[in-house]
């Protein structure tokens, strides 16, 4: 049995595990099959005792798991021992029953609905972790709507903003995303279609049981609905857009958490020190430097992001399917998938434990905002010039003054001096302006329509119903 | 001036070039400013004049794009020497007139306003070739109903299907990426937010020249409106999710067209020889073999879907965003973006010629189905017989049966031999339903529903009014 | 406890897990540590009696891999708690042996090195494994050498070549492999290095114990030697040109793998059946067609090669270090590096079992030659005909010939009548030539050439004597 | 014609152009022609005269190359056409001269061919930048070897370094990529083998030509010798290794550099300013902001470097090769293989730049150690503590201390008054050597030796005599 918790420290506590991992997938591909069974009665395809014989099923206790895993070598996946297990259980249970378990499936029908049973599993948990998040942000972005901080640009000082404006910009594309999670689950379909798409085997059967009202249609819709997935139009096993739709909800939001994780590992660099994670006792240490408080949770999260466009690539090469089931292109999809959804739960719940435990200096941010003497406000001065002066010659004023700053001479002094050398009196209009420019706060109030445009926002996003669990 | 043909044979007849070039790109350049300049007008920041001064910057015949790109380079992108451009020649067309040029906008913002528009024109072109693309599949699915064809999974004959079920399932796969690539469309946004994203600046400008009434709202609604694209909320400097969806988009269509190149490539095979491209005279020839017709149009098709999942892996990975604006990031996007673009339009506008001249030879797909003696209908002879016998007992009796069948023993023959064995009477049911099962034409029917849904379904989807062309 | 074999049928076997599992894992880190407590002693900064406190620890039954795992999130990886367990363990040896534990190193240090140790054995595991592989294909190329077979390009019957000749190109990509494998493997070099790359720590305690001759680079030699691993000559803490080298050389071991597996399962599909897996019993099998016999191996090697480029994009993107530890791009490594392991392994390991088992169907190859009635050998006749009439003209009449080339009128007799047609007597040399030009044996013995250089050269690669296995 | 310049500002001033553009490749299949025919001479399979044919097509002007570009739609690459161009310019210089243009080969022989003569010239481009590179970070690592500099992990303070071991650090990396690169271009193979990979014509040719003495050996030795590359012991075309390999350096290389560029735009920050680009007068402005520096040398750069690994996956991708030429794999190399040559030429050549033009500023690097009032020397403390009272009680009391130290209580303080606290003495060794511990020339002298090694490595790779350029 194969572990790989020590590379993993994002995922090793075992929350993406539960929805992702062996056992899970183990249970979905069961709940495929269960459903089928119970769909077969619905359209009067098996007797109603069969809904008992399911239901013993869906306990997926007595099968072993490892040995699943290892039969599955033979057949390229581990449905085919898995359906005679199912077979010889449903046969213990009832007489007969084994003739009602995996009809009119094909392999790739059953790892497919467990693909989506999962990714649904996922997409919920991880729309739960974005709502938190946005809370989480919503929250900051209020409290420090007032709380100027440089805006950097290609990692230099550009002109200010407000904090709560920073985090207005990340709980947008939390919005956004809650948004296509919400969409990616509705959309998720289940599969069922037969050896080569046809649902010919299950045609057969409805007429042959039930010659008088075959009922193909009910199968497949009953089998969706007791599933919480779609009811397919057609087959997919070779079309893959629906796990690539999957894929890239996963992976973008796992890369928008990324972002928040990237912005605030920089903002907690030593020689900024705007923003530091709320780290527990032992949190963040080194084990050769005492004094390291390392921004763990960040690092972790970016680490996520990073691995996440590798593999979202694999599953769009997948696309390329030659015939009605695809040579190694829909085996390459199983790991990579997993691995898709599992960072993206832990990298979206570890954002919204940054955001919650986050520690903003805002001393420091107004501190910071002084570092460069000034030149921070060189746009909104050069602005200001610029409708009094002209922009031209605004420009070229306030970047030659720009040169000229030093710690001693700041760039409010510098142009007041240049000013009156160019002849415009103390008590000129243009002298006066430009002295008044220095202003963060201005700068700030600037920023909330935009803030509470993304409240609102969110808002209405988050009070959307939640997508029903169907899947208990 | 670099050209990029000669590796390109895809792409190289124009029309992505058309859309996405560098004359392309600039256009869009300079229709984000004069869309800007216009917007002052309308907001009542800049004078009436200055819409006939917008008006000639569009032309962008005035405008050196050898230059430009060249003095690019020390800025990082193109925009600053073209603000200067541009401000030169309204200064020449109006005195004052430089003064109502990229106010308040940072390069950022006019780079992705313009990728926003080179965007909608691919994802307007990518939706008619779409459109194009679904009706000669549902011409071809229509027109195959009815035509027998061997399914294959893993490369093997699994069980039979119709080409046009098999066409169906191409065609549901374009009908889905008709709506996603009409929702992107619709999704693009412009930017304009200034150098941190705080609009900063045109907030500053409005309450100076309309301190009665600042309106830096319809400025930005009446840029974005005047650019046939939905206005930002916030920035989105930092906010990457807007490319990474169009990259998404653009990578599945690309991979849709691929995988119907692939399937194309795969039976076009000389052992299989269900398909033919409507090569032209003189295409698919070789430089050695006189006799060679290959396939070229599906075989570029697939090298562009190969291309693409590594390109949109740059893409995702450009959401890591630190600051307001990226180290690296966002300049990584640019020519990654343009290359999804390109490929899109080209492989499934080739993917449509593909589909219009593509020779089926329906004898031939006939004649493949009795390659394998039988084993084809294994699955349904397999169901139906465990229907009278039980599953187990039947799937054995098949398997059996399976590994004996030869040229001169096909499947029916071998079963109705082993069933007579086993006790069934030749005039019994069950060796009767067997003998009957050998049919393709019954397989055939079954697809109908589904071929049905599917033309429908895109029937509605191609009906939808398209996309609103707004720049003209 | 994450299991991850359900979805892994390919590395289900266990074969890659007990190289590049967890508890390989952890035995690395912990070797990692050993090696440095033996190299303090060597080095005479630790006692003598620390040797077998050390050869102690080794043994990492002791040890609580899930707690450990588990632990490593709040430092954002194990070495930390690995730490303390293994000083508690020591000084429960020997009192004070803690002090000579983990002395200098820097958490980095420890799993970079463990990383280069379990590729040290997964580079020796492939290597193995190509060894037998190329053994097996080495004995193919042989016995094929006279087997004449189609040449395929684009999916087209080109040109005759002979199945050992096809052997022999992978072969020899086979060669270059275990020659890369190899150098990879010589080249793998530990770390040590301490917080930040200077191995101050270490210095200054070297200078401490020992004033008279301090010794770290003792220390260094003799920690890396104690692992078979390179010293380093400076810090590789930011630089992972180490570890996209051997990801790149698993990368490419997998896709060569992968292009055995591509090939045998295009020559296996129904229509061609030059090549069959030798698929026990109950392997290939399908859970709904009971004569179903998959290319199942073939199969899962293609979807390892599927996998490893997207992951190699990670590890490629790890380059960007911006300190002296990256944020993020490091801790992106671990998880991808083992993938990429597992892959090569397995993939390897299974090219070398299908190429052992494989069925070759000559008398189907031979066949299969005549399926284009002799376009097969337009190259060739075309080339012989412009030796005597010119290239134009004999390129000219083969291509007309070979648009009227049928069943009933293969290329040598619509030829012959064409070169009747235009004059040439019956007798005359060029007919004569034409005549005899239809037969594969003579391009097959065209290859031989070719095959003996690429067998000498394996034959050379495989004896040269193996890399030396340090850590037993 | 598509121009490429616009989007590219760190290609786009035409060095990466001249090597790897359309005109290029142009010459570089033309020069795989020319080379043959020369080759047919050399083995007596042309007459002599052919050499003045030869040296004629070799000027390429009287090709047109947008009209070959687009005639390479048909056949899918551009050798056709431009194989029927230079038989029709050989008849036209000399009767019959066509028949000795192409003989024997394959369109993939000269594309792969041209491939490898780019890649060439791009590697030796690539090496000589890369020696300049290290020539300059050579001296730079020599000029700031005493130093200090604050050493940083996970953008945390951790313990000092000095700026020329930093820079030591990239130069190892360089050393490396230059004997990757020399190997590489060693390395690289021609390609000649006709249709199916067999040199099935040449063969027969030769046998015709020159019955006594068959000389495809001589052909394609001399072919491979004229073009400055190794001989094939077998077809590649359908082992993409060499290409692979040409990547993976390609990539590496401007990962290396990627992340000089990455740790300059990092150091370069507001806040650290310990580094800054020489930037010309107008380099690095802003469109909105008069002050701004930005560090767009650095930034795109980095830009290149995040576009690199998804290309590169692109080409492992291609390693899966089904037959003797592959659907869609091969064409996808080209235009992947170029963008990989350029980005590698470019930013190589950016960083030599870069790193020639760069300001250090020492001052700020020694005021920046201080930021943490000690801290940054806690691992130094401890381990000097540990040496004299025990590892534990050492980080404990350090850990503890660190936690108090504030701007006017530095760790040195805090700590002697902690170690008084603990009874030991103001004379005692412990605070001595405590109070004497922070002191960042100490640290600095710990990274001469790793210096000095990596300097004479650079020395030796660079004395190596550089490759031999054979095609002028």
């Amino acid at each position: 049995m194969t572990s790989t918790d020590l590379l993993d420290p994002l995922g090793v506590d075992g929350a993406a595990d539960k929805i992702t991992g062996d056992e899970a997938w183990l249970q979905a591909l069961v709940a495929a099959e269960v459903a089928l069974s119970r769909a077969l009665v619905a359209a009067d395809l098996a007797p109603e005792w069969m809904l008992g014989v399911a239901a013993a099923l869906n306990d997926t206790s007595f099968l072993d798991l490892p040995a699943l895993a290892s039969a599955g070598r033979s057949g390229g996946n581990p449905v085919i021992p898995l359906v005679k297990s199912l077979q010889a259980r449903a046969e213990g249970l009832h007489a007969g029953a084994g003739e009602y378990v995996h009809v009119g499936a094909t392999s790739q029908d059953i790892v497919d609905t467990a693909a989506m049973l999962v990714s649904a599993r996922t997409l919920e948990a991880v729309r739960e972790h974005l709502l938190a998040l946005g809370g989480g942000l919503a929250a900051l972005a209020e409290t420090h709507r007032h709380t100027p901080q440089a805006g950097r640009t290609l990692g230099q000082h550009a002109s200010p903003t407000s904090f709560g404006f920073v985090v207005a910009g990340w709980l947008d594309a939390v919005s956004t995303l809650i948004e296509r999670v919400t969409d990616a689950r509705a959309g998720l379909a289940a599969s069922l279609a037969g050896a080569v798409g046809t649902l010919s085997v299950l045609s057969q059967v409805a007429a042959e049981r039930r010659p008088e009202h075959p009922s193909v249609d009910t199968v497949v819709s009953t089998y969706a609905r007791e599933l919480g997935l779609a009811a397919p139009r057609i087959s997919w096993h070779s079309d893959r857009l629906p796990i690539v739709e999957v894929g890239s909800v996963l992976a973008a939001a796992t890369g928008v958490a990324g972002s928040i994780g990237a912005a605030v590992a920089e903002l907690s660099r030593t020689e900024i020190g705007e923003l530091g994670e709320g780290l527990a006792e032992g949190q963040g240490g080194s084990s050769a430097m005492p004094h390291k408080r390392n921004p763990v949770g960040s690092v972790l999260i970016v680490a996520a992001a990073r691995q996440t466009p590798g593999l979202l690539s694999t599953l769009y090469g997948s696309l390329l399917v030659e015939d009605q089931r695809a040579i190694g292109g829909w085996h390459a999809e199983w790991q990579t998938l997993r691995a898709l959804q599992r960072h993206a739960i832990s990298s979206v719940a570890a954002a919204d434990a940054l955001i919650g435990g986050l520690h903003v200096d805002a001393p420091r941010m107004r501190a910071n905002l002084d570092l460069t003497h000034g030149l921070l406000y060189s746009e909104r001065v050069s602005a200001l010039l610029a409708e009094r002066i002209g922009r031209a010659r605004a420009f070229e004023l306030v970047r030659q003054a720009s040169a000229a700053v030093s710690a001693s001479a700041p760039l409010s002094e510098v142009l007041d001096q240049q000013l009156a050398a160019e002849g415009f009196a103390h008590d000129d209009s243009v002298r006066a302006a430009v002295r008044g420019a220095f202003d963060p706060d201005s700068f700030v109030d600037q920023t909330s329509p935009a803030i509470d445009r993304v409240l609102a926002r969110f808002a209405k996003v988050a009070a959307t119903s939640p997508v029903k669990e169907t899947l208990s």
